[in-house]
């Protein structure tokens, strides 16, 4: 399996000044690896025409495939439209669709078309139109000797829409007459090198045309077959029964055959088992209720959180007794157990979720380390505390309170803790 | 004031599948720029030799400082140091301020020092070392001709310790004689074509050692005055007055003079005033509180928050009437309304911050459309209401209502809703 080659280039001066956090750039050469196109480089310029001409010139050189995000705005210093329109020689023209969808826009908006705005219904007449129904500028695809190359708009939703609907589709095509399939195993609990040991056999007993990636995460390892074959069908049944011979080697720690978030592979826990949940959150201040919360659905099994920032909301909602903070402490194990068992009945729940820690200097710094957190969840008829410690700075401790408390949460309602 | 020009080059194969979001760029860009250093390019390859030397190739001839992150770790795959140690002619020897500082750190993690860590211990003979004192790859400075190339670990709290400590100051020292500083007017609630438009006369009577720059975020702008020149105390008096002229163009809409984000701000005026914060979140879910809690020290004025996922707990726990709801939704100004003002008793606060609305399809979307949030704030003489619109995806309308939500409370509590 010979894979096509692909650079990205994204294009603005907020990239180079540290405003902006390049998302596009990993979303992008995440589908196209998962398409099987590997991206050899990234290159970030400003909004600058020899900049992106130099850009163009040695990155057209080594890819196939050329992606441009950004610089496709109406404002002035968005020059990206009319120089890859000279540089592929062409000449701006008008496009109709182009122009029906901003008028649409400008109505809906209530706000007037004037003749300036005509400039953003412009196109290049050397490329192929990529309609973008989520934003004002079109994205564009140029042919040129055997290459392609892409121009996106940077906003990321309207980017991820046109590549979705408009590109990904036609390089499956262009590209790979080949099917394309993925299996993925979600592992919890041990590092990429133990799980490397664990199923050395097994992935050296891959066949050619199917690959096997290690992608780690906080506390996770998620492994992706990849496979391509002429027979879909056939291609299918092969993955499925190596996707099972890992996930049977790996019994104990795998959490999904699918590549889900955590709190994704929650929800569907709730809803299959018709339970409910609800938190108490101390240290993390919400950002775990959050998460929980980002999964569309939630509201079926997720009732709510008691974000128990200071000992008084402890002690008067949610009924932690003022001796055994007074006694051991916000942050210990005595606490965090009555946080949970109490959560049950307070928000009326089958599960709960406590935490409660100390992330940075304060509070009972004196008494505990910087770092220490404790964790509890429960149901009906038991509780179970952990405790953790974080040795980075506050926002890092935070995200990996998340990651874990999901984690210690799902091993839970498995039976796993 | 002519800057100098610098290009970053991210290594790590994690890139360019999109395993890993670069945000060491960004905050290197932004902080090269605050020095007066322009970043030119940036650009990311994967841990592959020719890949990594072309890219050192071009950009150390475009530009006066070239910084590389990534690829430092002591596995097989990263491949950086031996590299770099080649390039510039130089060999690898054990340096042994960063040996004993590795056998503490394996000490204190209980971790036997084994044959192969000594490796972690060697640095080209050709460097500067860059003391590591948050983990243990070392970061390395060249100078070649003139120029200087920086090598720094990957993990984002490392890299930023390193140039914080060891880069930026000689950075400062080595290509600036004269005395480099910021000051910043924030402001809320205009638009940057609107801003510039106000403040042009202002902006063009700067003097050429004096530079404003707009740096718009979620419903914010964001003015940067950076001023060089020899006399550090009376650039700074200097500044202080564009500042404030700025500032006083600007009044009804300027939130800060200072750099800070919109949490430390609230957070700044709840310990002056000695007051205290609650929450009631039903569709952000415990986000807003989440970044409230960001802010160290936040402890000592926000109490907490009521994650009122469900309706149940919106009635139960915050007391708001199963009327309300029957009558005119859980989305609505008379739901909200309740939320606000019982948060303030039943969180036993001063001010009270509340939102609900519908963040996606399910829920009440046949009765409103999705993308309704509705907010309040509270006190105990007043509650104000108002409606939004969000028009994007559940993740991105949910980063929207958390500034918007913030800006709302910033407005209340300094008398500008």
């Amino acid at each position: 399996m010979s894979n096509i080659a692909a650079s990205i280039i994204t294009i603005g001066d907020e990239l180079l000044i540290g405003q902006t956090i390049d998302t596009n750039s990993a979303w992008i050469a995440q589908h196209l690896n998962e398409l099987g196109i590997d991206v050899l480089r990234r290159v970030a310029v400003g909004d600058d025409r020899t900049a992106i001409i130099k850009a163009l010139d040695e990155e057209i050189a080594v890819a196939s495939i050329v992606i441009i995000t950004g610089g496709l705005g109406p404002t002035a210093d968005d020059i990206t439209k009319p120089l890859l329109c000279e540089y592929f020689g062409g000449k701006l023209v008008v496009d109709e669709q182009v122009l029906t969808h901003l008028k649409d826009i400008f109505t809906k908006r209530n706000r007037p078309f004037l003749e300036r705005n005509m400039k953003q219904a412009e196109v290049p007449d050397n490329c192929t139109v990529l309609f973008n129904k989520m934003g004002t500028a079109p994205g564009m695809w140029f042919d040129e000797n055997d290459k392609v190359i892409i121009a996106l708009p940077g906003v990321p939703f309207e980017m991820v829409s046109i590549m979705e609907v408009e590109v990904l589709p036609r390089f499956k095509k262009r590209f790979f007459s080949d099917a394309l399939l993925h299996r993925s195993v979600i592992t919890a609990g041990e590092g990429e090198s133990f799980i490397a040991e664990k199923i050395k056999d097994i992935e050296e007993a891959l066949p050619a045309h199917i690959k096997l990636a290690y992608l780690p995460g906080a506390g996770m390892v998620k492994l992706r077959l990849t496979g391509r074959a002429a027979d879909a069908a056939k291609l299918a049944g092969e993955l499925d029964s190596w996707q099972k011979q890992f996930a049977n080697r790996l019994e104990n720690i795998v959490i999904a055959l699918e590549d889900i978030p955590l709190e994704e592979i929650l929800g569907r826990w709730f809803v299959a088992n018709n339970a409910t949940l609800g938190m108490a959150e101390s240290c993390t201040g919400g950002y775990i209720s959050h998460h929980i919360t980002q999964v569309m659905g939630s509201s079926a099994y997720f009732k709510g959180c008691i974000v128990c920032y200071s000992n008084d909301i402890k002690e008067k909602i949610l009924g932690v007794k003022k001796d055994t903070i007074e006694q051991y402490g916000a942050v210990s194990e005595q606490t965090v157990t009555e946080l949970a068992q109490n959560t049950l009945s307070v928000l009326e729940v089958d599960y709960s979720f406590a935490i409660t820690g100390l992330m940075s200097i304060g509070g009972e710094s004196d008494r505990i380390d910087v770092g220490t957190v404790w964790m509890a969840v429960a149901d009906k008829y038991t509780v179970k505390t952990k405790k953790f410690w974080f040795p980075y700075d506050r926002p890092r401790n935070k995200e990996m309170a998340v990651s874990m408390g999901m984690l210690m949460l799902w091993k839970f309602i498995n039976g796993k803790l």
